[in-house]
Parts: C-alpha cells; sequence; structure tokens
C-alpha cells in the first residue's frame, strides 16, 4: 500500500502538466495548447504513424517516452524551440524538476522515468528518433492549421523551420517529404516568412 | 503517401478532443479537464500502477484504449456518470461518432479502433477491466482533490460512487481498498453524502 500511495501523490503532481502551455493553438483557434494534450496527441500518432518508421521501433517504449518527455516542464515551463537565449538554461532548469518530481516514485521507476527522459533528449535509438519527429510533426500541423499564427507572431523563417524538424528524416522519409510540402505550402499562403 | 494523408486528417479531426469539457476539476481547481487531458493521465497511470493488477495485462493495449476511449465524444460530448437520463441514448450518440471519425482512417486501423472500443465497453477480457478501473479512479482523485466539488454540485451520494466504482475491484482489489478508504475520507470531510 505504501508504493501505491507514493504512485498516487505522484500521479496528482502531474496533473499540473495540464497547467503549462505551449505555442501552438489548438485547431479551433479557441486557445493554446497544454503539454498534457500535446502528449496525448503524440502518444495516439505513435500507433497510427509507425508504419512510416524505417527502423523497427518499440512502441511500447516510444509511447511511453512521449507520455513522460514534457513533465520536466511542470517547474522549467514549456521552452519555445525557436527561442535560443531561453534555451540556453533549458537543460539545467529541466534537472532540477526532473530530480524533484521523479524522486516522488518508487526507486525502480523512478530510475525509468530518467531512463526513459534521457533516450529521448539524446534523440540515439529508433524509439527516441521517432519520439522526436512526432514531437516535431505535431506543432507543425497545429501551426500549419492556425494559419501559421505561432510562425508569424514569432517572425519565424522557412530555414529555421527546416533546421529544427529536418531531424523529422532522421526517423522517417516519408514524414519529412509531408512535411517539407507542407512548408512549401505555408510560404506560399505567407504563414511563414522566406529570407 | 495516401495512407499518410488519410491519417494526418485524422490525427488533426481528433485535436476536438482538446475541447469536450469533463465534470472533474484539475487539481489547481482553476478549471475543468477535457477529454484529451484526461486520456494523457490514464495513459501514464496504466504503466505506473500495471504491479497492482491480479490478472496478467498487455500494457500496450490498455494504454491504446485509454488514449482513444473518448475519441467517441467528440460529437457525442461527454457524458456525466452520474447522469441517468443522458446515459439512455449514449450509445447511441456514442455509436454515430465512431462510425464518423474512425472511418477516416485506413481501413484496417479503423476495424482496430472500433475493435479497441468495443473491447473498452464490454469491460471483460484483463486490458478493458484495468482501463475502466483506470477511468474510474482518476476522477475520484481528482474530485477528492478538488474537495468534492463536482460530487457536491450535483449532489452526488457514497452509494452511487461505490455503485459506479466498485468495478474497479475487478482488476485490482488494492486499488479499490485505497479507494474505498478515500471515499470513506470524502464522507467524513463532507465532500460526500450518505443517505
Amino acid at each position: 500500500m505504501e508504493r501505491l500511495k507514493q504512485q498516487i501523490s505522484f500521479i496528482l503532481e502531474i496533473d499540473k502538466l495540464k497547467t503549462i502551455y505551449r505555442q501552438s493553438l489548438i485547431t479551433d483557434k479557441s486557445r493554446y495548447e497544454n503539454d498534457a494534450e500535446h502528449s496525448w496527441h503524440l502518444a495516439i500518432m505513435a500507433f497510427l504513424l509507425a508504419e512510416h518508421v524505417e527502423e523497427e521501433v518499440d512502441i511500447l517504449k516510444v509511447i511511453k517516452m512521449v507520455l513522460m518527455h514534457d513533465l520536466v516542464e511542470i517547474d522549467a515551463g514549456d521552452t519555445y524551440c525557436y527561442d535560443e537565449k531561453a534555451k540556453l538554461d533549458k537543460r539545467e532548469r529541466e534537472e532540477k524538476c526532473a530530480k524533484r518530481i521523479f524522486e516522488m516514485l518508487p526507486k525502480e521507476q523512478c530510475q525509468m522515468m530518467y531512463d526513459l527522459w534521457e533516450e529521448f533528449e539524446l534523440m540515439e535509438t529508433p524509439e527516441a528518433k521517432y519520439a522526436a519527429a512526432l514531437d516535431r510533426l505535431q506543432p507543425v500541423l497545429l501551426n500549419y492549421t492556425a494559419d501559421g499564427k505561432s510562425w508569424k507572431d514569432h517572425g519565424i523563417f522557412l530555414d529555421q523551420v527546416i533546421e529544427r524538424n529536418g531531424r523529422i528524416k532522421d526517423s522517417s522519409e516519408k514524414i519529412w517529404k509531408y512535411v517539407e510540402d507542407l512548408l512549401q505550402d505555408a510560404v506560399k499562403q505567407e504563414y511563414l516568412m522566406e529570407r
């Protein structure tokens, strides 16, 4: 019963992920998306799009990774992917949060969380590369659907989006081809600027 | 590429789950929870609490189930679990939505969605019983944390909560014991009425 109580304290603590807002609008454009919804979206995408990944992947591991990858933002906040200044101390802020939150769990589950997070951050295994691809594809889809609002608000250029999202290709050439076409169209629609 | 486009249309369509609100407050009590966040919470609980389930379960299947189980509410809306009148045509409303949404997917993925939903609704397999237990445990935790606001607002009695949540026991005696203790305390704190 002690373990269960510990796990439930953690489960209630991570409810805070629902209050961490991102830079993407949801598709009805009524408000910004939060990290918990974003993580749900990635998890369901993970099993629907797996056929397009070139390397063999353990889908359960990918899903666990995307479900937990943003927990470190509960204290650290969402760092906008094109905010070069905020990215400087991102790792430090997130590590502090990981320590506080993951250590609420029983020892081996705490270790599992650290391992999943570390693997995700390194983007080296097929699972981490696929999780990273999903984490890039999803906001591109939302930003495109919202007429590029987030790109326009932050004055983002096509080359920046290509640089960040090009990593999708490491997991799936097909998904990257789809994103490339969509970005070309985003430029045409003036959702995104070219230099 | 046709399959990928079809899948992405579906992925954008189900973004609407983020606008379907439930009767539970999130833990900071600032607003009601939506279905997408709720589904994320269940999915992460699924792998953290699996050790407490008596029968052997396929965790990947449980996670898929909880990630998709509320998609049918996109058109049908959330039916409050103690609203006996709204429950009368719940199935009919949800089936109509399932047809519209699942059929956006390639044929075998559409069938997978129907199969997962049907299995979840029947609550017979170990996976469906565990998914149902999580779907009951999570709102109890949130309602208790919000000082029973949702139970108080709707004038819910202890016996109703026990009747609905007693099914948790079909999956895990230990989790049910935890919930029973929590409900006793909820009565003591006057979050929940006894007849």
